[in-house]
Formats: C-alpha cells, sequence, structure tokens
C-alpha cells in the first residue's frame, strides 16, 4: 500500500526485490548464461516451539511470478543506482518468468527440509523469483502454522482473528486474517479481508464507547437499542461482575423492544473466574442462550489452559499473539540452488547445506489411514507405494497457473490433513514428537556424490 | 498491495479497521452524539529488553487520517454485511477527519506511558481512527527502536538493511528500510525502499551465483568483471578462509582490467575468527583498503560482542532479526478515550488505566545539555520552565498537516536527540538504567478525582 498513486502493483512487485538478484541477472546476461537452473524454497529448521507448519501465501506468490513485469519507471530508477549495466536494463523490460513451479498447496503440512517451492527455470528468471517468494510465503506460513495452534488448542469454540491493529502492515493484516479463516478460524473484526475474501466479520463495541456515558447501564442500553441484531456487550470497562450484571439487567428491560444479548466479551482479568460467575449471572437472569466471548492477548498457550479449565467461554479474539508471530516471529525459510545445466549445486557453508536436484516429498499413510513418514525423494524417483501422496504438485508452467486457488477449498485441505496426522504431533506447549522425514537412499547418495565433487574441485578435506 | 485492482488506496486505507469503529460510529450517529472527544495513543509499558521507544510511522498516519474516505465500493460492503445501520452509511461518504493532532516528531525517542499522539475530534471521527493509527504506528515504533539499538551497538560502522524477504510483506519492508535509515543506517538491500525514500542501495552477490560455475575463482572472476564499480564478493559458499584467498587472487589477476575489490562478505560460521583472518590476508595481498561485510541472522546483541571483540568488521547487513523485530515482536500500544464533552474518561479494567485528558509531555535538561528526566502534564499546565522541551506538537488541523515530513530532518531529529540521552539509557543487554517519568501534580489530582467520580458512579469501592 502506497500512498503515492503513481506507483503500480506491478511495478512494486517487481522493485520490491534485493538489489543483488538484479545485478546478478545482469552478470548471467553479460555471460550468456541463460542454462536451466533449479532453486528449492524450504524451512532448514523449525521453530523449538513448532513440530509442523502450515503451507501459505503459495497462490500469491504463483499469481506475482506469472505478473512478474519491470516497467519504464522500475528500469529507470534501476539505472539511476548506476549498479546494474545497462546491457540488461536493455533488455529487462521483456523479461517474463516462463519457468515451471512445483508447490505444495496452501493448507497442507510439511516439516523441516521440506521442499515447499522448486523453480524450474533459465537462470535469470529463476534466481530473480528469490526475494518475492521467500517475503510472500514466509510470514503467510508462520501465521498459518500459529492459527492452526490455536485452532488445535479450543476445539469447538470460534475463533475471531482480532490482529489488524498490531500487524505490520494492512496488506499483512488482511493476509493474517485470510490465512487464519484457512485454517479454521470462523471471523475476522478485518473489514478489508471480508471484503476480499467473503470472511465473516465480527465486533460491536469497545471501552471507549462505554466511557462515552454517564454510566455504563446507559451505555450498554443506548448501544443494544441502536445496533442491528443481536448486541455484544463488553462488560469488563469498570468491574467484569457488575458490568455482566448490568447487562443482564439490560436485557431484560429492553427484551420488550426486541434487543437480544448475543453475547458478553470480557477483554481482562482472570478469564476463569470471571467467565464462570458471569455464565452463572447470565444463567439466573434467564440468559442461557447468551454467549461469552473472552479476549486480550490471548495465544494458543493460554487457550489450551482455558480448555484444560472447562471455561463456559463460547469464543475467543485471538490478535495480537497471532499477528506478530509473537512465539516464533521467523522461519529459516531459505530458496536455494541446487541444479544448473543438468549438474547438482550446493554450498558447504557451516550449518547450511542444501538437497541437491529436483525433488518430491512423498507422505506414507498407515493400515489407520493415518500418516506415517515423509520421504524426500529426487523428483525422477517412482512412488514408493500407492498408500503414498506426494506433496508437490504442478503450479505454474508456460505462465498458466494450474493450482487450486480457492480459500475455501485451502480451508478444507487443512482441515482434512490435521484429521490425518499423527495426534503427538498436534500437541502443544512444547511436548511435541517429532515427525519421521527421511531421505531416500538415492538422493543420499547423490547428494554425497555431489559433497565429495565439490570437496575434490575446491580442494577442500 | 493488491492484485486487485480494482481496490483503490483510499478504498482500502477507509475499510482497513475493525468492524466495531463502524458499530459504534453507527450508533453515535444514531443516538445524535456529536461531543468532542479526545483520544491518546500510547505504549503502557515497554518490553523488558527496551529502555526506550522511537517514534515513526506519525507522518503516514497524518496523511492517512487527513487523506481518509469511504467510497461507494467501501459502504456498498459494510451494508451487505447487515451490521451497521443504514443511517450511518448513508452519510457515512461524507465523513471527513476534521479534528486536531497533536503528535510527537518522527525520530524522538518516548517512553512508557507517555503520549505519541492525540487526537482531539467529534467522537465518530476520532473513534475512527483508532485501527488505522495503531496499525500504523506501532510496526514502524517497533522496528525504529529495534533499529536504533542496531546503530547504538555498532559505532562507527555502516548498517545495511537486508530484512527485505522475512518481513511481512512488502509494505512492511519498505517501512522497516525508511525507519532503518531514519536511525542511522547507511543503506538498504530493498530497491523499492531505495526508489521511494532515496535511500542508498547496496548488495551484488549470493551463493548461489557462486555455485552456477565451475569453481569459486571462475564464479569470482566472472564477477568482478561484469559488475560495474567496486565489487563484493562472498567467500564462504565453500570454506571462507579459501574464499577469501580466491577473492584477493582475482583481485589482483584482474587489477590491469580496472577491476577493483571493494569488499568481501562473509554470511555464515565465526565471525570474528573468520573476519581476523580474511582480514590478515587482504592486507598481505596488498588489499588493505578492501573492507569486510558480515551478515547472518545477526542482532544488536550479536553486533555489541563484535564491537567488544574490535573485529575488523567495517560493515554488517542485518536483516531478519530487524524486520521481524525478533525480541520485542509487539508493543502494547493503545488509543483511549481521555476525555468526552469536556469530562476527563477512564476505565479501570485491571491493569489498564489511563491518564485523563488532553496531556503535554515535558523533557527536561540538565546543566550538561543532557536530557534528565519527562513529565507527562495536563496539556493545559504551563511549561516546568525553560530548560524544558514539550515532545507533542500540534501536527494537524482542519486537514492541514504541519508536521515536517522530511525522511533527512527525521533522521538528524534523532541523531541530535540519542546524543542527549543519559548514557545509562542506551546500554544493550538488559542492564539499561529507567529513565524517569513523572506525572504532574496537577494531572495527579485530576486523575484520582475522576478515579474516585467512576467507582462512586459506578457503585465500585
Amino acid at each position: 500500500m502506497f500512498d503515492d498513486t503513481t506507483y503500480t502493483q506491478s511495478h512494486e512487485i517487481a522493485l520490491a526485490t534485493d538489489l543483488y538478484q538484479l545485478t546478478m541477472g545482469a552478470s548471467y546476461h553479460a555471460l550468456g548464461m541463460q542454462q536451466t537452473a533449479t532453486f528449492s524454497l524450504f524451512v532448514r529448521r523449525l521453530p523449538k516451539n513448532r513440530a509442523y507448519l502450515v503451507v501459505a501465501g503459495v497462490n500469491r506468490a504463483l499469481e506475482r511470478l506469472r505478473d512478474l513485469r519491470f516497467d519504464a519507471g522500475a528500469i529507470d530508477y534501476l539505472r539511476s543506482t548506476g549498479q546494474v549495466r545497462d546491457d540488461f536494463l536493455d533488455i529487462l523490460h521483456e523479461l517474463r518468468f516462463e519457468g515451471d513451479v512445483w508447490a505444495v498447496p496452501e493448507g497442507r503440512v510439511v516439516f523441516g527440509g521440506e521442499p515447499i517451492v522448486e523453480v524450474t527455470a533459465p537462470m535469470i528468471q529463476a534466481q530473480l523469483a528469490e526475494t518475492m517468494l521467500i517475503n510472500t510465503l514466509h510470514f503467510s506460513t508462520a501465521v498459518a502454522s500459529k492459527a492452526a495452534r490455536c485452532v488445535a488448542a479450543a476445539p469447538g469454540k470460534q475463533l475471531i482473528e482480532f490482529g489488524l491493529r498490531r500487524t505490520a502492515s494492512i496488506d499483512a493484516a488482511v493476509e493474517v486474517a485470510r490465512v487464519s479463516y484457512l485454517t479454521g478460524f470462523a471471523a475476522t473484526s478485518n473489514l478489508l479481508a471480508g471484503e476480499r475474501y467473503g470472511i465473516p466479520v465480527a465486533g460491536t463495541v469497545a471501552h471507549s464507547f462505554i466511557q462515552a456515558f454517564p454510566n455504563e447501564t446507559d451505555a450498554f442500553r443506548a448501544f443494544a437499542r441502536t445496533f442491528p441484531g443481536p448486541v455484544t456487550l463488553l462488560i469488563d470497562t469498570y468491574d467484569p461482575i457488575q458490568g455482566t450484571r448490568h447487562a443482564a439487567a439490560v436485557a431484560r428491560e429492553l427484551a420488550s423492544e426486541g434487543c437480544e444479548l448475543g453475547a458478553i466479551r470480557i477483554d481482562s482479568g482472570d478469564l476463569v473466574a470471571v467467565s464462570r460467575a458471569a455464565r452463572q449471572i447470565l444463567d439466573a437472569a434467564g440468559l442461557t442462550e447468551t454467549k461469552i466471548i473472552a479476549s486480550g492477548g490471548l495465544d494458543e498457550i493460554d487457550l489450551m489452559e482455558l480448555t484444560g479449565a472447562n471455561v463456559p467461554v463460547d469464543g475467543y479474539g485471538i490478535g495480537t499473539q497471532l499477528g506478530s508471530v509473537v512465539d516464533a516471529p521467523t522461519l529459516d525459510m531459505v530458496y536455494k540452488l541446487v541444479e544448473f545445466d543438468g549438474r547438482p549445486a550446493l554450498k558447504l557453508s557451516s550449518g547450511k547445506q542444501t538437497l541437491v536436484g529436483p525433488k518430491q516429498v512423498w507422505r506414507g499413510t498407515g493400515a489407520d489411514g493415518r500418516f506415517t513418514r515423509d520421504i524426500i525423494a529426487a523428483r525422477d524417483e517412482p512412488s514408493p507405494g500407492n498408500t503414498w501422496q506426494p506433496l508437490l504438485e504442478l503450479a505454474l508452467t508456460d505462465g498458466t497457473i494450474h493450482a487450486d486457488l480457492s480459500l475455501e477449498q485451502a480451508r478444507a485441505r487443512h482441515r482434512a490433513e490435521l484429521a490425518l496426522l499423527p495426534l503427538d504431533i498436534l500437541r502443544l506447549g512444547g511436548k511435541h514428537a517429532s515427525y519421521p522425514v527421511e531421505i531416500s537412499a538415492t538422493l543420499s547418495a547423490r547428494q554425497q556424490a555431489a559433497v565429495d565433487a565439490v570437496r575434490l574441485r575446491e580442494g577442500l578435506r
């Protein structure tokens, strides 16, 4: 989102990259290096408090790759830096992404080291995709992975995404709403996300409204009378117990006017004690259908504890902790050259080895239908058997996207996938098991041969 | 940034809000509540590893407030939700922000509880600003505050912002580049930020380039010959010591062709040992002017340790840790009603009390010119004396921005401000002192009177 409307979207997507992608492209061009390269995008190791990742952002990445264009303004700017060769800039406006992309569909689960996207294209095109692909996939996958934990921590509860105000940008916040819905959230407070993706929107009143009236009861009465439909009242501006009593009294008083107290919301304090007391007050007033929503800096560990305490809460608002992925804000997501001109490629930088060549990930299924283990294999290997599913699918060829772009489909895919994962993988709170991921014998042998060849060539022991 | 170009920017800014801002607005409208409200935006408590915050994002927030418009598409969408009253939607397209905004200028330092922005406007307008203001200021201030720590940790070194790929969105990444520059970074790898703000751009080559050649020396030679100007070579693809030797050899070999080895970059491993060994190799080869750049997941604590070890590194690339503000990704930034229709307003929610009324923050100066302490006062109090500076300035009135929007001015303001802060506030690593922030006697008395009045009115002890 830019305040200067002379920026077009494709202009922004093209220039939202690191300078070195262009300086490398210019050198490849000058050297006539048009050979085919394959890059692999993956997360090296999972954060210590993640047992799995939920893939998200793939669809937008495919669209951006398909639509990549350098317009005259972008090229003029690059020329002004003096750091990109003119002979490359002269042809840059004709550059299009013409390669093949294999990708894991949105909503599927992946583990450390497993390729999420693999790109095969002429070197300049494949290299230029790097910054955009990581930028587009990293945040979406990090947020989806946390949102999925929230859903797992509060079975049967309605989760509402409240993160907009403390998320890094408007666009990032819309993406938080989208991927939260993908993983099973019921609604968002974010109107732009609601409009864009058809996600249900929720939210009624803030503390400031209550404060603007002579007293809490007057505020509740005024809001209930002017809100169209069942109202949610926020009860903790002054005192949550008394606030619940005020809300119940107003609900009874205005029932004859057709006002209905749909829910109360508790946004601070001891949620266990307050929700139990509030439930008693509401029930005693005959408001047994009135729901209780809790919010206030909650994360999945809070949800797990509240679920364990069996609190009478019907739904949760989840905001800040999700939108900034506070407990695991970054993933070690990288995009590495694995093959160039038919030769395997790798680096030996300490702790940063990469698996050579195009790959496939196979997910094995046991007799009960649940997933048992994954195998990372070379892409040209046959399937390990008919109980194995390939994770990577051909998603973009010749400028045409083959991936399914529907959010509802991704949501259904995610729900189905989670139902088949081993239960000990889904456990929260750091005591999860590690899902078995193996490397095929063929890929291991090719990897060792490539490492030996590089060491020999570079004179390293 | 949206892939659907039918979205205009003002459409996005208007709808990038929480539903409850509109449902409250609709109720205020239905109730005829047009009285003036004052809201205060501040960070309740600093994260435990922050001694100060650097204000950023104010200028864009002012622009968005000035330009706030609900277009026909936004109003149609709101109508479709069935949750916003029609009588409000009928007048919403005419709504403009007409209030006064007081703000702390970008680049200045603030502490916990100090107002950063105060808005005085008719209630509906002031309320509608909430989500946008926090969304615009929260991330910028969080990043600027971390970037300032990086600058403090590496005195005299060139810092380059590398965060684009792992920042939450393109727009967020451009803002990371902008506020890093504001706090003293020298350059960014982000071309879009370079174009938009005139920030110097930097970056030359990645590991993939090295891997695409038969061997490292061939890669260095090819890149040095095709890059316009002094080249930076990345030396750790296979082995950093041998890589440095290869770089030095290529530099000598190609000197006659006019190629100059501007720098080497080390992106992994033991930066202390490798940088020292690399410096020796370069110096022995007569390349005493070649600089050493280090990168690879660095944060300000790493920089502090490297500075302490007096490593021969000339510049650092700082990316992931900065762009996601990994050690303090969220601030407890809130926007609270403090006065309505001439009456003080406050909430009593546990741990969330707010200071009533419009305010000013005064910063005191000692005999040596350094800042000594701050006083949060009611805005109608006189200055504590002529050695005190007011932090809040009138920034927007009648749709006109008075704040200075220049990035270079903000950068200079920040540099000047930091030079006057007590040194023990600037200390890194968690052992910093706490800067004294007091509340004036007048404001304290008004606060107590307001608390007493609310408790009496609501029947609370």
